[in-house]
């Protein structure tokens, strides 16, 4: 080997960066890539924090929104919430630091986690304008306005501007200046993300001004409070070795014992002494800042080897089968329904979630099409997938998600639909969860876990079942109206040949034979006291032919 | 409204998290989401950065990769290579700070860009297993064994056992133990994510030592180095105001003007000029600590309105023409295969990316299937996609990804193939850049940038006319043969005919008969001299229908 370049060398320009040095340079991975996207990015961030704030709070959500064009790919963005507001002190870490939050640590179902996604905006504000923004925010206790910046190499804020305020009621306005940005109307665009939204939080209420200056008000549907989800202890049977040292080490309770009971949903005395007779050689009585890895480690195995309670299911908060029919029929205006809201699972052995589906089929079911399929026929919609995670609408990255790869995995066939790219459905599914597995930062997608795709087949298969009773029902329908029309039609002429025949009054057998053929085509009149169609002739070919394919 | 949850109560728990605590809570985002995923993400993490590291010192790489069963889940796994070395005063920062590097901030073409991946291995070791890692390191100072772990909250390496070593050559080995994972034969296994390395690096040895005890090695197909690339200047296309103030407030020149032509390339005093004549109101002759946003956001204005010469290309290493040919023949045994290696283009405006493309048909060429098509045919093989950025192969989240959407977006018929699904098609695409957009922290997929995602159609279109003559020269080979074999069957029966009509010597008929048609068809017997088939009789129906179908 000749001279080679010297470690020394190669390690002088060695450096430590911060989270948002990070997000800096890979904004695409919050979700900022394309100017609809980013813009739609930005919406989806500020009006998530609002609506969660408002649950937390138990405060019915007024949202507006306003967007206006400053000019070519420039916009400035306004949200503003009647929420609890946000106490001064906190204001900065809210808005300007990548990874500060309320919920990352907490075992309680909301939209937001990770505590990137305001600050998010900020730096994006930051690097396409260089403008700081613009927070006024009102609480119990103050009002007050400041403008915010994000220095990007130690993630940490500078407010400036700070000055109290008089008049503002309670909530939370942000306000900044966004380039790289594009206002469109589409089904990745802000206005189909608030649509949506609204879907699947009918307790909200969104006004949204867009850039053309038009006013577009969602009103909420219904005037409760969702169920409010409950904090829970986690379950034996969702939690690893190291979550359980990290748990052990915080603890301050006496034993071993009296912490798994205490911090540990379901983990009675009983249970210990389950756990003891399966593990005799694992230390209980020590204090549990001394829990060994080697015991954790078999606490988990042993955990693994009883039989537990579910976990707690009302942590879940869900959109609900009423109002999943509400809004379907309300946006979706179809010939037909179907919503299933299925009992949670749990999924990596302990984490609760719950799947609702909805299918709709006709009406503006399905997304507009302008394709043609292999035989040459228009195709007018194509399936479409509604995307929900804990009722947050997710637009981009379906190709990613959990649910579309169990939508599309579904034998669409046995339910009626002969190919879900060339019919009017639409398929809505919502997964609600203390813990969302998403694929990326950025939360547009749900990682592929097989416990997840599972539930939602299984989901969309209950709806499935219903619909195909339905469109097995149309296609008779059509297949007897067909049948019907044309005995109809030569009803005339076989009534005369019979009337030469039999000598009997033309009139007669006309009118009788109508009676007859009335009768076994009731349902098309609305009675429903008929035979099965079968019994009045054999299937079609053609029908047959179509059984035979599924 | 009744009471609500005040703010104060709301905002109790906020906390600040580490980057660390967000990757342990997410780890999928890493790639650890399955247990054959997270095997083939940890050796992916250390063959990367043994592989920049060899590059960047110009060493020829060795590496020995050793796995083995612990019990099941749980493995170790060592990655020993003849690399530079690493300085005892960073090992703990190189695998246990997430975000630290010598990389993130430089514009040159690496594999790794980030300092996520090791220190990402070992937080998965940790959460896994508790243990820490062990390193051992020699470079041309000192030789050094310890053990590195993450502590989770703080982000910072915790070094123990720190030792001198005598007997150890130059390079780096790591060791640890690992939970979760399952050594899998697949596509998405280890030894398929070795050979594609290999295919991609083949100046590299890589050994791999199985779990069964197997040993397998892939040699150095080249003694050479590859082209080292070569760090650059970002041009003025590429940068962003963000950017151009944030190097503005680093720079030590004398004036704005100063400092443009010694931060970017292709900027000289003549091109300050036209700067000028264009937008004279900027202030040039200002320290560039003082550059304001507005004036930058002037100049990045600027910059797009006038000519530059195209960015500094050998910025770029790819894997060679040849070198593809070489791997794809070895592997594949294609019957047929082309290689292209496109010029560099830029994306985003300015960054500098270069696209290789091959694709192979025939022989071990696509995916093994055993589906069906829709005439009940067997389909034997289905196109597959090999996907590189960087040289580095990319197993996962391949539908999230610019190639795949590129692959996919080819009018297939046009090249001769069918159904892209249904034949034995490989697709190499080797994206190289200084700057590859990850759509994910896991680094499996591509963004799809549009300028991307056209430039690998281009690569892809490319190689596929070179197939598309062979396909065809292929088919009409074949359609050929079955009419010489029909000929020649009845030429017997016609001779006899002829001799009676024209009472001449049948013999002789069918030897001149033959010596006609033999003539006509003399490519299949190795000739070339012929007309083309078209002047023999017209096309078949079939044939016909083919184009039309296209």
């Amino acid at each position: 080997m000749a001279e080679y370049v010297k470690s020394e060398e190669i390690f002088k320009e060695f450096k430590e960066h911060s989270i948002s040095e990070f997000f800096r340079k890979n904004s695409q991975m919050l979700g900022y890539s394309g100017k609809t996207r980013s813009m739609t990015t930005i919406i989806h961030e500020y009006i998530t924090n609002s609506l969660d704030a408002c649950e937390e709070a138990g405060i019915l959500p007024e949202i507006d929104v306003t967007i206006k064009l400053i000019e070519e790919g420039k916009y400035s963005i306004s949200v503003k919430d009647n929420g609890p507001g946000i106490p001064s002190k906190l204001v900065g870490k809210v808005f300007a630091t990548v990874l500060a939050g309320t919920k990352f640590h907490r075992y309680v179902q909301q939209r937001g986690q990770q505590g990137i996604g305001a600050s998010g905006c900020t730096l994006f504000s930051k690097i396409t304008t260089g403008k700081p923004i613009t927070i006024r925010s009102s609480n119990e206790k103050e009002s007050y306005e400041c403008n915010v910046d994000l220095e990007i190499k130690t993630n940490k804020p500078l407010i400036t501007n700070m000055k109290k305020i008089e008049e503002m009621t309670r909530g939370t306005e942000v306000f900044g200046e966004f380039g790289e940005l594009k206002y469109e109307k589409s089904d990745h665009g802000v206005e189909e993300y608030i649509k949506r939204t609204v879907l699947s939080n009918p307790h909200a209420t969104i006004k949204l001004n867009d850039p053309d200056g038009k006013e577009i008000v969602f009103l909420r549907a219904v005037n409760e409070m969702p169920k409010k989800p409950k904090e829970i202890k986690p379950h034996p049977l969702g939690v690893d070795t190291n979550d359980l040292i990290e748990f052990a080490h915080r603890s301050h309770e006496k034993t071993v014992s009296d912490f798994l009971i205490e911090s540990f949903s379901r983990v009675s005395q009983g249970k210990i002494a389950e756990i003891k007779a399966v593990a005799p050689d694992i230390l209980f009585d020590i204090e549990p800042s001394k829990l060994q890895w080697s015991d954790a480690e078999k606490l988990v195995k042993v955990f693994k080897q009883i039989k537990w309670m579910a976990p707690e299911l009302d942590s879940l908060s869900t959109i609900g089968e009423k109002q999943i029919e509400i809004a379907m029929k309300n946006i979706l205006n179809p010939k037909f329904q179907s919503v299933v809201e299925r009992k949670p699972k749990v999924f990596r052995g302990g984490i609760p979630f719950v799947v609702e589906a909805g299918i709709s089929y006709g009406g503006d079911s399905g997304k507009k099409s302008n394709e043609v399929d292999k035989d040459g026929n228009v195709i007018e919609a194509e399936g479409n997938v509604l995307r929900f995670a804990n009722k947050v609408p997710l637009l981009f990255d379906g190709s990613n998600c959990a649910i579309t790869e169990a939508v599309k995995g579904i034998q669409w066939k046995r339910y009626g639909i002969g190919r879900f790219d060339e019919e009017p459905v639409s398929v809505l599914i919502n997964v609600s969860s203390v813990y969302v597995p998403y694929s990326g930062v950025g939360k547009q997608a749900i990682a592929k876990e097989d416990d997840i795709i599972e539930e939602i087949k299984l989901a969309v298969m209950d709806c499935g079942r219903i619909l195909q009773r339905y469109l097995s029902g149309v296609k008779n329908m059509q297949l007897q109206e067909t049948r019907y029309k044309t005995i109809m039609r030569y009803i005339k002429q076989l009534s005369n040949d019979l009337s030469e025949i039999t000598e009997t009054d033309q009139k007669e057998i006309e009118a009788s034979l109508k009676t007859l053929i009335e009768k076994r085509y009731s349902k098309l009149f609305g009675q429903n006291d008929n035979k099965p169609d079968e019994e009045i002739e054999n299937k079609s070919e053609e029908e047959q032919e179509e059984k035979l394919e599924d």
